[in-house]
């Protein structure tokens, strides 16, 4: 046992005093007047006015109640009677794959071969020497006809492309990237994909499924400029969109950017940063509790799949799909072989926070289930249990919700988006507690 | 590449709105008046009083204007002219280590071996069920007679006790601790180490060098709360002496007790606290950057040695020391096969801070030799490196730290300590380069 060598002191230079000296009662930087400002305080719901100071809010009230805090440095604006809401915090983002998409070459809505061809030039012209992805073109949109390597190589010959449908199932490469992939007419199809072909047997470029996996192997993983610049975009985005926080689901490379940004003073909103449960022991073997970090970077909570989408039928049910009677779902690998009960377990006594995605009904059920387990066998503490989406719910299981005090971190976006084909697949009675926002206020989840 | 699902936003509810809704003017919580207080502002270096907000000091200046800050709550504080400093940060601790000295039986002044049994015997009955340790005592204060089991045995019998003299190098067991590590008359003596025994072969119960870590052993880690309850201890002992922050030197499992500490709004200091350098890859490989986490808790400096120290003629010099010629002190094993240079590189690499510990001028020499090669070797950044110590330096050396920007992280109280045998130890000329404070602050390093 060492002895506590309290020595050495060294001064707390707290310039903060310099500030103040400057400015004997406090003056806001930035006032907001004349607007419609929802307070969340239920005494007094709207205000007027707002006044804040650095990073705080210091005052809400009147517009003459707050005029009060203007300097001759404050700047002031005119609300003009709109609408002025606190910041959003989205729960669930996969925000850097978001910058990606926003940084990519958009094909979406390509209406013929040249307007797909054009697009891939000028996106190639202003963004030189890195490869050429994303795209999510539609073939349907001008009649069907797949797009050929020969439509972009004579604007691509010194940029890879691989740009892929927007169903993510095929993907068109250029010459350059073939070659790089090293798919010739002698490479055979690999299994369970496909090396489109013409009538020479040469490949056109389509790449559908695995054989996708070719071309993505050599595609160099994004440096951290690139990371970070993809982030940038998704920033820009999110300030139209009035958020400023996100729990969002990422890896150790993107803890890197953000934390790179926020040294830069360019993280212009708070992470919450989930990473893959696989990495419960990194954490835990630096005695990483959730949740670790500061106001804008934080981690300790850890990200999981139960099971796949209701879109691709790979949500796991109780009862077969009504769409495919031949199918329930699938169930992770990861629930299958016992990985996801026992990292769950130990990243719970570690003091890591659990973020499990579930879809299908079985799904949460299983994961409620498992929920069960560690409140049993582990020690209690404020663990904040999540299902990410809880998407359909099995009536006897809401209850379930609420005795474990599980988060269930579901999206509105998503009864918009497979809401819309989620009758087809499981049918009408499945859909009564499905999306179910009212069931789980009512029972408290 | 997911789409960014930018949904289900929630609410930031900012209960921050209530209470500024209450107070239309900032008050102060906090008023402390008829001081002199020293603002580490040169334009206005004293102040007579000061207002604190919340964890914010939000005004300085004379009675009269720091008066206005005063609310009907406000508590107020008559310093009666007594000076007033800005909290202090000492820049090496040990501050866990220290927390359990405290907690443990003092027999350093213990002068008979009646007292010694006698505060073994208190300390025991205050502490039931768990070992004894520490002590630190010397047996030169009653004449040179070692102590024996016998002594105590009867104050502990259902607690081990191994209490240490105070230069580590020898301990007394009691009866059950040499049972638990299984010392009886038939034990050999360890390599390195010897169990003394009595006229009979029996064993006395002191325990020298090597034959310590027969105990050592079997001496259970300390659970979280005791952990807890050592740092309570050295908080207490920081706030007499000033202290609102420290460096800290320490592992993950004190890692744990920091951060249930700041949760439970229990820790009241600030803490830097750096892990050994052999858990770089740990840190790298999730991503955690320096400095990581709130201010209270930040993580991502490395702690390593590259010598021993001065008193156990351990610290490395260029030259044999004068007081034994045979020995120029000992470089440290990861210094010698090379893992701290790889070590050093990779971590710097994963952008983290490097405290390296050097005693010797030789130490101090090799340290920056490595410096060196890192800022060949690697991009730059703002990596701060630290020597710790920096005690004893060659003349070519200082300019060295200034160019490299290196810090000399030196402690003043070993000036007071093993500045009382350096002259003895390493002569009078080298001396003229120890604790050479003067030196770093003209070649500013």
């Amino acid at each position: 046992m060492k002895l506590l060598t309290i020595s050495s002191v060294k001064i707390l230079v707290i310039l903060f005093f310099q500030q103040i000296l400057l400015a004997q009662m406090p003056k806001a930087d930035l006032i907001f007047v004349n607007g419609k400002i929802w307070t969340v305080d239920k005494s007094k719901p709207v205000a007027q006015a707002v006044a804040v100071l650095g990073d705080k809010i210091i005052a809400v009230g009147s517009n003459s109640e707050i005029k009060k805090y203007a300097g001759k440095n404050t700047k002031i604006v005119d609300l003009k009677r709109h609408l002025m809401l606190p910041g959003f915090i989205d729960d669930h983002t996969h925000f850097v794959s978001g910058g990606f998409q926003l940084m990519s070459v958009n094909l979406r809505d390509a209406k013929t071969p040249e307007e797909f061809a054009q697009r891939i030039k000028e996106y190639a012209e202003k963004n030189p020497g890195r490869w050429i992805t994303g795209g999510d073109w539609d073939h349907e949109l001008w009649g069907g006809e797949l797009p050929r390597k020969e439509w972009i190589d004579k604007y691509t010959q010194n940029v890879p492309v691989f740009v892929t449908r927007y169903d993510g199932h095929m993907g068109l490469a250029n010459s350059l990237a073939l070659k790089l992939a090293g798919i010739t007419r002698e490479t055979p199809d690999p299994p369970g994909g496909l090396i489109v072909r013409d009538e020479n047997g040469e490949p056109t470029g389509i790449l559908k499924d695995e054989a996708m996996s070719l071309v993505y192997r050599v595609i160099p993983e994004p440096t951290l400029e690139e990371r970070i610049n993809a982030i940038k975009l998704a920033l820009e985005e999110a300030k139209k969109l009035g958020l400023t926080g996100i729990h969002d689901i990422g890896t150790t490379e993107d803890l890197r950017a953000y934390q790179e940004l926020y040294k830069r003073g360019e993280l212009t909103l708070r992470v919450y940063l989930r990473l893959p449960i696989s990495q419960w022991e990194d954490l835990a073997k630096l005695g990483i509790e959730v949740p670790f970090g500061n106001d804008f970077i934080r981690i300790g909570s850890l990200k999981a799949f139960a099971d796949g989408s209701l879109g691709s039928m790979t949500a796991l049910f109780f009862e077969p799909y009504d769409e495919n009677p031949n199918t329930k779902g699938l169930a992770t690998d990861i629930v299958i072989d016992g990985r996801l009960e026992k990292w769950a377990i130990e990243a719970d006594k570690a003091k890591l926070q659990l973020s499990i995605h579930a879809i299908g009904d079985s799904a949460n059920s299983l994961v409620l289930t498992l929920f069960e387990k560690i409140v049993r066998e582990n020690p209690s503490w404020d663990r904040r249990f999540r299902i990410e989406h809880a998407q359909h719910i099995h009536p006897k299981d809401f209850a379930r919700f609420k005795n474990l005090n599980v988060i269930a971190s579901m999206q509105p976006y998503h009864a918009i988006d497979d809401g819309r084909w989620a009758e087809k697949r499981i049918g009408k009675e499945r859909c009564r507690t499905s999306y179910a926002f009212r069931p789980f206020l009512d029972h408290g989840g």
